[in-house]
């Protein structure tokens, strides 16, 4: 069994994190904290959990998160570099749902985060856990930066493309919508019920932090300059995420050898499904599951090549990706614990 | 490995058996038919089963039923009753999710469902689907009436209060409130998003099938006459049912007796959860799960208990717990396959 | 021209009063007021309101509060009482949204208020702001304590039964449920998209503030005394409410007389609309409009009688009853400014 | 006043017409046909409409459209086409709501709408009814093809960069998403509230009608050729359009000339509403309402313009658009019934 530490389980990547590990074989959950509600039991703040999750929320303090062997922060950025060296010296592995470790640059973290990065040792060996473009890095990591949401869905989406040099690096366009969990558990008034349901908007249209990390991970792929334009937006769904993938070809390719690309590529993935030539996933078909669903269109005349691609940002995007890494670092099966099927309707 | 047959297999019940039967580890899933999909891969018509359920629909002339373990009616109301006679003969066991052998009141059935019952002698043998107010019965069943979604909540809502003989049984009301999934899986205007989201309605309010087969019931454990007024509603979510119960109490008895009451006649079912005094449970937090939650309050000064009762509709009121029931017929742990911790948020 | 001061046009009774009143042809929208966006124009922070309401807010020791015609009060409980005193004495007439003046009842205001009443003098002479049953004494007031928009519903649903003296007044149930924007736009966990998005819940079971201002005026028409349980449920959408009453018959009544009864009552009321007998009113068919819908259902073979009753929660459950108000006060035309269509779909 | 005859009253463009013209002060709705419902009062099918509508479906043949002044066409494609030649015979002016008379091109037609197009001497004279972009032509014209709802927002979202002549006119993008209402009132599965709820999903991505209807406008006002993809989504909303428009400058430009270039195009327009650079504008800043809100964004180190463009899909992209036509074809102020403010939130 891995004794498991969470640090920061109120909010919904450590909820996800709490409601995948509580079914995982190989998972016993030892400690989780947070300051504000030391000594409360898991299960009162979140009811869906009574009967499966017995721990208690526990102060960071108290907390031996040393005796564990896998440490995850479900926390905002700048915590986990600050307790990663102590974690690490005491032979913890550390697996870090937020930003901290996820982009090489520090100058970009820096610019984009707004704080000074306090570990840069630790960063250079710390491993981005992406496993279907970063598998035998993770397997031997200690320190993983867990990807953000977006850019999951954009390099898995891009990515087949970028190694076969076959479109316009510097022109990618990713038009991508979230739903509303995405942004949170915080009490903010832009995500109320009454302000973002029955409405759709953009925002970070000048600007998101998604994009160093996504053209970082990218860069390494492609022989070609990469230039991303992201457009992220909000949708009125409580789950889900879908990215919308515009890339121009730059050379003759039939709709055939480009569906058998994305085929070849995703084999051997569990996680990864490539549907038919012009179908239209939809972010439910994923929902409550490690799955991320993609398909290509080729609208007729263009040499633009569409790529859709959903999943739930809360599980692939998050915390379901965050535990396929924790497998494959402990050498168990990659889908230990991670075979939900999604819930439709 | 349990032999599985489903009859009708398109509709949200149907799929919703698809997704638990799924991970069910004694399950073999064998037949699936559909009289208009025939040929149709399961997984084309759901994505969200992609690569988890390799079945085809198949007509029912083809499906070989009878050489099943069991058969699950996931269809509307008249098709179990017709096919149930063939399937028992060949020592298949039946589980209907519809309302065919729910009603031992033949008059009430025809008058409510308006057609005649063509099998009233199976319907003498067969056995209400309710684990926790008739296991014993369910163990030796042949065939199932699968409770209807609202019954399910009012029952194991009202009964400890029937049982105890401390409510005035003649004047219970049922204030109840559904996902729309509850309405199935149908092209009716009502249930467009554009109709029925962001509004709320009640709907059946001068009376409703499930009144007669709830009165059935809880007849049979209280002493005194039954009499029940059931207000359905329309909720714009998916999933979820609640259900706000009113009883006056014709008995002194403290808060706690209450509770008390209602946590000895629940202290050893693994899907009800009874709540801490005065909570106020939330359908989501049994979202996915075959969990009933409850909680008891007495507003200041009033001789009226309110119970409040959460459920997912599609599974603890429908497909979840026509799964329990199949493991109490087969000699499994009551669990098996049915511990989905709730999607949430 | 009505010159009109707003204090607290920042929430969304307040926001509902300028989308009123920026097209009631009789209103000059003079000061609005904001400790917080001292400066900011009201079209910043809601675009809806681009191009239609020009004035900027401003803190309230700037405003000229003193040279308006009516000042409305969109403001916590609380607000209102303390600066009517000054408002009064200065001839400006005085309508709170909030609780200040809607009980008679200093002592129950202070238990559920939780603070002391200020300006019990002022009280004295507050009138309750329900047009319905109370038009006379609004026409001459100068204060008014707008109803709440719960009681709205139950007391206009309930009272032609208890002035008919037909069923058992100490007996009422009232099961309500509500839009989320009833909850204001305040920054809390529970009501943002992610936690209040389908599901479903009750609140307040145990006691809520709207159970005595609704009993205080209910006993007014009531020759019996009036007794009232009242669970409030929160529902997966933005605006609405639906309150299912229920009254047990004392008399003999046929249905057709129970629904003359309610046509007689409000066949002159402009907002009331007393639909077909066994109708299901659906929330959306009074969205953005000041309508308040309503029928009658007696469950068959039952002595008690079912009335269904919606409104748009900000319209006539706050703001739109508070111009109504308005427009009685200064002598307009009681449906000046007040006849939007429902927007629907 | 202006006679009005309504075909096809009963999908929601038809109802949202009503809902406009009921309180337009020069409408007189004089006839409304559906040849399902004959003799149904229209308040029956919409009871929002109760108290304000009279009118009670007639079927077609009964209907006197031949006196009216101008009919609208809420009907499917196809329908205005069989009629518009003995209205316009009887010096009736023809308003379509759908595809009739939107494309000159009509081999274009053909393709799309697979079927022949019955009347294309009309269709020369027929006017396309974007108001912003042809108002002199509307203004004397007969027969109205009004835009389709994506439509309108590309062209009016791109017009100023292709007039200017600032943009790469043949890699022009639209990534697009509407609320379901879009879809109209049909009992498809497709668009259940269980299907469409909690979930997003591109649709028509290999090729969708609305393009042709656009690249066949934008190429009247650009001098080079016009190329357009064109991605429209379905959001989990009842109305509402957001466009996300990327366009690459060929020329150099500074943001702030990019932004005079859409204030000026725009200056005098009462429905389109140039929001600062930068802005984020919501769908929801104009339900209900006839407002088109658009904002440019050119994200940090690109040579991409990005334009965000929000609208009512059924009022700006529909029903409201119609009905400024008809404004501007009768010579009265174009506003005139149309100044509905938002309902937000």
């Amino acid at each position: 069994m891995i004794k498991i530490g969470i640090v920061g389980g109120t909010g919904y990547t450590g909820v996800e994190l709490l409601r995948i590990l509580a079914t995982h074989p190989q998972a016993q959950l030892t400690a989780i904290t947070s300051r504000k509600e030391d000594g409360l039991p898991v299960a009162e703040m979140y009811p869906s959990l009574r009967g499966r999750v017995d721990l208690a929320f526990c102060s960071p303090d108290k907390a031996k998160l040393t005796e564990c062997d896998v440490v995850f922060f479900a926390t905002p950025h700048g915590v986990a570099m600050a307790q990663a060296p102590e974690l690490l010296a005491a032979g913890v592995k550390v697996i870090d749902l937020a930003a901290d470790f996820r982009l090489q640059d520090v100058a970009q973290f820096e610019k984009w985060y707004g704080i000074p990065h306090s570990c840069t040792e630790i960063l250079k060996e710390a491993v981005y856990g992406l496993p279907e473009l970063n598998r035998e890095a993770i397997k031997s990591a200690r320190v993983i930066g867990n990807p953000g949401c977006y850019p999951t869905t954009m390099q898995l989406g891009f990515a087949p493309l970028l190694k076969a040099g076959i479109v316009d690096a510097a022109n990618l366009i990713a038009d991508c919508k979230s739903g509303v969990s995405g942004a949170g558990r915080k009490a903010e008034i832009g995500f109320l019920f009454s302000e973002s349901s029955d409405s759709f908007k953009a925002y970070g249209v000048s600007g998101h932090r998604h994009t160093p990390e996504t053209v970082e991970q990218l860069q390494h792929i492609s022989a070609d300059k990469v230039g991303l334009m992201f457009t992220p937006h909000l949708v009125p769904m409580i789950r889900g995420m879908h990215s919308t993938l515009y890339a121009r070809l730059t050379a003759e390719i039939s709709n055939e050898a480009l569906q058998s690309l994305f085929e070849d590529a995703y084999k051997d993935e569990p996680f990864v499904d490539v549907m038919p030539f012009g179908s239209h996933p939809e972010t439910r078909s994923t929902r409550g599951s490690n799955m991320l669903r993609l398909a290509l269109h080729r609208p007729a005349g263009s040499n633009t090549v569409v790529v859709l691609v959903v999943q739930d940002n809360l599980v692939k995007g998050s915390s379901g990706q965050a535990v396929q890494c924790m497998n494959i670092m402990f050498g168990l099966d990659e889908t230990t614990g991670l075979m939900h099927v999604p819930v439709m309707p």
